[in-house]
């Protein structure tokens, strides 16, 4: 890509200050240059150019990419390879949609990693800034296992949920990305600024507003739409009853993503807004992470993260109960006769380590054999 | 009914030892005194006469009528006005049952009060014997608030979120009643021989054992059967992983009773059951009495319940949304000024009150103006 190109989506995106669908329309027709030509100097005709006309003396964008590749930044566009442009398709299926619900017109990032690839098996993970001790507890235990597994974590590095996941994910070692409803150069909330540092260094702090961008109320909203977008599905671990997370879950049911959230005590202010889209059937109840792959793994069409954890799921297992599951082939039935050969076992106690399986869920009895489940 | 008649019902349910559809369809067929002598003559035919064969010998009906008379009990036979057939329906609607899946014989009863009238109106609760304390609290909030509200609290006297279900409706001076899956006689556990004593004195204690029978693991499951039978519908409070409780639930699942599970923190072993079956559709969740009468209250044809606990929410209003909620007609729609009018509050404050009553779920806007949710 050209300097010429890049500074020109810069300064669309400055003048836009999000997404525009008749602006990202225009930009297919004439291309990103001649757009941002006829922007500047005031000649673009329509609705688009009178609603942009009051911006379009803003042209930091020399500045502002300067700047940020100083700070270990870029911009992310859609000429690059790592525009993660499948994940954006979503949004041309939309029934109906507004002018700024659309694909960012480019994506400020603030790290090494490329977007695509974090984009590519990820799971957003979201909830209410006033976390219990238990919601914290819970984004631990859940993002830790994710994460572990090779999972990244997007969230909005707000107080409370999103913090304890970006937190869990950096703690295991795995990677995560906040999605700022600011520039990417502005520590929001303050108190985050060494937080958001260290997601930088192994993950991506992205924004689809330019440097410098206060966070507000209507920012928030979009930013939550690029969380559900840039994930494969969304977990809620806590909201109260008018949570900003259900605005993300909304977006994401709206994409196409599955949503799921964590249930807590029905006396927990935090849970209700949870509960309240389980009941709705808003959302899939999970309690563990492996509930949690097992809806949003799918849509990848590869289960690497869940068979590592369901295999972690054998932990609770009995020796008899896993040396027998273990000996299960992958796909295949098998009698109880070659799993005694396999496991090492005398046949009556793979006999009776099968039903317990059974009943907890882990293999099924067909008119071939036993096989997993 | 004669005294005949009522020794013969009970003679055969101490010999069946619980449902048998054959048993139930010779007696349709010949009639209960005429089956009665046969059985004991020994010259009854075919297969459940040479089940019963072992047992005939079994007569201690009079006995048992007279001892259970002076304590306060009776034998309740579809003979009698308050033998609730309309519940025991269901069971000739399973597409396929075993013999033993059929209504009760005839019932057992302990306590002054007639079944037909507590079975009008009741919900069954029930959940693990290892309650923790916030299933028990649960327990007694939603208990508390169903059986103030007149509902009959159905359950199996067990320890744990059973006991806790008695002892709240007792404490609001509700009624609830005890299906034993022993005699009524038969205090168990012994350690309920005085709840099961307060039970009966406003309630009742049920079984279809005749005196005398001891718990046994199969009578478990059948008690369970009953529990859902003579309910509108079931909460399963907290329930372990593979729990009794979902046993009763899958029953009121068969009977066409609507299910419904508290949740409780995902790091609880005593809500795994609950959340497996929010997770399975198996229940829906619940957190709140007026949750539970949205699911069981409208199989009854009244909404009785319901206004009562609708009402009870609407104490965590403001002034303001209280007067023009309470101003609204009960079905139609209508507009701010007359509500103005009605409420006796300024226009304003009408129009302010509106939309947060929305948000709440209480009120909808139509285009004929606002009216109740």
């Amino acid at each position: 890509m050209t300097d010429e190109r890049r500074l020109a989506w810069a300064y669309l995106s400055t003048v836009a200050q999000g997404a525009s669908r008749s602006l990202s329309a225009l930009i297919d027709e004439h291309g990103v240059v001649e757009v941002a030509e006829r922007i500047r100097a005031g000649t673009a005709k329509g609705e688009v150019a009178a609603r942009l006309r009051s911006r379009a003396h803003l042209d930091t964008a020399a500045t502002d990419l300067d700047r940020l590749a100083r700070a270990g930044g870029r911009l992310v566009t859609p000429d690059d390879d790592e525009w993660p442009a499948w994940q954006f398709l979503s949004f041309d299926r939309l029934d109906t949609a507004t002018d700024t619900e659309g694909a960012p017109l480019a994506l400020w990032v603030w790290g090494g990693r490329r977007i695509d690839e974090l984009a590519e098996r990820a799971v957003g993970v979201v909830g209410t800034r006033a976390a219990s001790g238990y919601g914290e507890h819970v984004t631990s235990e859940i993002v830790g296992d994710l994460a572990a597994d090779g999972w990244t974590i997007m969230s909005g590095a707000a107080f409370g949920v999103d913090a304890a996941a970006h937190r869990a994910a950096l703690g295991v070692g795995g990677t995560t990305v906040a999605v700022l409803a600011c520039g990417v150069d502005r520590a929001y909330p303050a108190a985050h600024a060494q937080l958001l540092r260290r997601i930088a260094e192994t993950g991506l702090v992205v924004s689809e507003y330019p440097p410098g961008t206060s966070p507000a109320r209507y920012r928030f909203l979009s930013r939550n739409r690029l969380v559900a977008a840039l994930s494969a599905g969304v977990v809620v671990v806590e909201a109260g009853w008018r949570s900003g997370a259900r605005n993300t879950a909304a977006w994401a049911r709206r994409l196409g993503r599955p949503v799921t959230a964590v249930p807590g005590p029905v006396t927990s202010a935090a849970s209700q807004g949870c509960h309240r889209m389980i009941r709705e059937g808003e959302a899939r109840l999970v309690g563990t992470a492996r509930e949690v792959v097992e809806e949003c793994g799918p849509l990848l069409g590869s289960d690497d993260g869940r068979d590592g954890l369901f295999r972690r799921e054998l932990d609770g297992l009995s020796e008899d109960m896993t040396l027998v599951y273990e000996a299960l082939p992958g796909t295949d039935a098998c009698d109880p006769a070659a799993l005694a050969e396999s496991a090492g076992l005398p046949i009556e106690r793979v006999r009776a380590a099968l039903p317990l399986l059974e009943l907890d869920g882990f293999v099924v009895a067909t008119d071939a054999g036993w096989r997993r489940a």
